[in-house]
């Protein structure tokens, strides 16, 4: 049965197909992943892997005969140092020990002394356990924020729903801390792991107070102070060194595949090019990155010229603020009206079951052939939602999509050092590519533009 | 149907009841488990660590009214140093940048200079791969041993040949490298897991061989390296600095439980009481000791006192050469005709489906009414065996048991910074704990002493 709602022709349904049977078996984003990842390393913003990660990506699309542009955009700048802490007494220690304890700092944390500080270690539950406390109960002394990771929720498939319940803690610990005289704040990790893995990611500080020495340890270290505070005083030695460094200036890669009719209407298919620094960054987001890439790719193989504009963009920045995205924003806002959708992959690369269209409600219907081309791969669902993707959702009035991902396992690596290539199913990549592939064509050279 | 072999009354069948029972219930094991980790800590032999848990087990052991015996035996005292390594120089690097790798020195590594060592690194993926390479490939280099450890065979439950299979490489590798001339030695990490976990565990070297530092990397460490050596040349600087210090006095520790009969006559409950020093060991092997201490306990509790003594060991030492149940053997081998039975268990807490025994080929049909007690337990198999434990191992002649354990995840966490409290379920270690009592005393009290 064909679905159709008009805005396709059968040949240009036969085209999705061409162009999805083409990205199920094509090795280039595997091989650009395993060049970003492995040849390339981690890509923090303002790092020199970032730099090179934009030069490179920027000569592949050149490569392909893409339209190229290095837009500007200035990124934070803040490096890791020494992160490492250890007990130093507690109850029922063996004298003259100290147990160590698995963190790592917050990106944007900012440093204790080089030697370190040491404190008393107090541990609250969530923010409705830490009002309980008596007051001046955190003045001085450490803060752990235990709130833990949904692991229920993350297997039934909502992760993202997990990591918005414990993300807060995240980014909102520093200041909660802060207002309450800790000296330094530690966040039990935001992820679904159990293999003594800290998950970064970025904090924030608050106006008026003090900025205190923010990291994220581990469950299992977490569970460890839990156990040990409940039993009396624990003393924790915490050095963090990171430095946080003036702004430097980036780029957002934007790579244009020119319209063949209506140039100036654009379709961005999308990836953000930062990644964390512990690790590689393969589901976070260099997978995003290909799978985009690999749309232009396909294009330039099979010969396929849309009639309106196939933009890639890899976004800078992602992580530590969204600089690129804002910047992007702010300098084609005018040209938003000619903007007919923005595709974002940034939830990993586990198998894609569908489309996530986030505007105009009519997206669900007209989107009905593609998501019928992408049977095969099983993609085969519209899910309407308030947002697509992070970057995408600067580009206020544009209808914006990601493939929706299963991501039971994506926040077991996410922002940790294991974020690396082999966590990338190739099967499943090329499915997610088929995916951004066949929606940013539909989109590109519908008859009419999707609704808005 | 009761499968009596005639060995034990009616009434014995219902005492093995009541201590299944009872040991399902009783939270002793877990908090005894809970205190040997997160208040006492890792126990490496030779540390400060584990003569801290010589004197608290002793102490709870005396507290439950056993005969305690502190056995001196001599022990390895090598203490972990620094372990960073970094690669400095591979094909298509952002230049300015380093590429972490992630790894641990093996048990007994001699150190690297105090700044480190930078070589070429060469990858093998196994000793036959290692014999093709030209003459002269490995001198001067890091060998990098990338045996792969067969996740399949673990995954269907047999993770014991998988660790089998790969830990020749971590064993033999040092003195195999050296023997070409290799400046260092890394081993793909022997363990099941995919979070940028290594894993450690005790190496050798060769007489008449230069001992070269080793250490295990990651698997996505060596996949890493594997990928950027296939492309060019990779150099890595790699900073060891362990120190291997005289051996030390230490323990196992002994408590007899009495026999009523035959106190000459000994069945053997154990564990070991050392463990790795990078987490607190709950699985390797807390887990063995404290659902053997639960055995002691309860006896106690329930006022059991069996024909023959039960023996509660904690073995020290079995991670690095297994000096305690050598010492033991050493000083008890004229009383093991009287040693009725031993029992070990050192393979984490999963859930029991029954037991092993090694020796006698009429123990699989004698130990049925044990089995048969263990039925709401899951326990219900008995399997012949080759061994049952590494430090029982050493009591030539002596019928040996443990309880045949689901290892499926086992090599998740084994000899990692993830051996951690949470890794036990509660309940799966109290079914552990109902096979070691039902067995110790099925042992200690059978009318006539087990088949040997």
């Amino acid at each position: 049965m064909n679905t159709s709602t008009g805005a396709w022709t059968a040949e240009q349904v036969a085209t999705m197909e061409k162009l999805r049977d083409a990205a199920m078996q094509d090795p280039y984003a595997l091989n650009q992943l395993r060049h970003l990842t492995d040849n390339i390393g981690p890509r923090l913003s303002g790092s020199p892997q970032a730099q090179k990660a934009v030069e490179y990506v920027a000569d592949q699309m050149r490569a392909l005969g893409a339209e190229v542009h290095l837009e500007k955009t200035l990124v934070p700048h803040w490096v890791r140092g020494a992160e490492t802490a250890e007990l130093v007494s507690w109850p029922g220690m063996a004298e003259g020990t100290v147990q160590k304890i698995v963190l790592t700092a917050l990106g944007g944390s900012v440093a204790t002394p080089a030697d370190g500080l040491t404190a008393e270690v107090v541990v609250a539950d969530s923010f409705e356990d830490l009002k309980k406390l008596p007051a001046g109960a955190v003045r001085g002394k450490i803060l752990l924020l235990n709130e833990k990771f949904d692991k229920r929720l993350a297997a039934q498939g909502d992760g993202l729903s997990a990591y918005g319940q414990a993300v807060v803690y995240r980014g909102a610990g520093p200041a909660v801390a802060a207002s309450l005289g800790a000296v330094a704040v530690l966040v039990r990790s935001v992820g679904n792991a159990d293999y003594r893995l800290p998950h970064t990611g970025a904090t924030m500080y608050a106006e008026g107070l003090p900025k205190i020495p923010a990291a994220a340890v581990t469950a299992e270290d977490a569970d460890l102070l839990k156990d040990l505070t409940s039993q009396g005083a624990v003393r924790m030695h915490l050095t963090l060194t990171p430095q946080t460094l003036p702004r430097v200036q980036s780029y957002n890669v934007i790579a244009d595949w020119k319209g063949s009719e209506h140039p100036e209407q654009v379709v961005i298919v999308s990836g953000h090019l930062d990644s964390w620094d512990l690790a590689t960054g393969a589901i976070d987001d260099g997978a995003g990155i290909v799978v985009s890439m690999q749309t232009i790719h396909l294009l330039q193989k099979l010969g396929i010229h849309p009639r309106r504009t196939v933009r890639f963009v890899a976004w800078m920045d992602e992580e530590q603020g969204g600089s690129g995205a804002e910047t992007y924003a702010e300098e084609h806002a005018s040209e938003f009206k000619n903007h007919v959708g923005a595709i974002e992959s940034d939830l990993g690369a586990g198998h894609p079951i569908g489309i996530i269209a986030a505007g105009n409600p009519q997206l669900e219907e007209w989107l009905g052939p593609v998501a019928h081309a992408l049977v095969p791969v099983g993609a085969t669902t519209v899910k309407m939602s308030e947002d697509a993707g992070e970057d995408v959702s600067f580009l206020k009035g544009v209808p914006q999509f990601a493939p929706n991902q299963d991501s039971r396992f994506y926040f077991n690596y996410h922002h940790t050092s294991a974020d690396t290539f082999d966590k990338v199913v190739p099967t499943e990549l090329n499915e997610n590519a088929a995916v951004m592939a066949v929606l940013a064509y539909a989109l590109a050279d519908s008859v009419t533009p999707a609704p808005r």
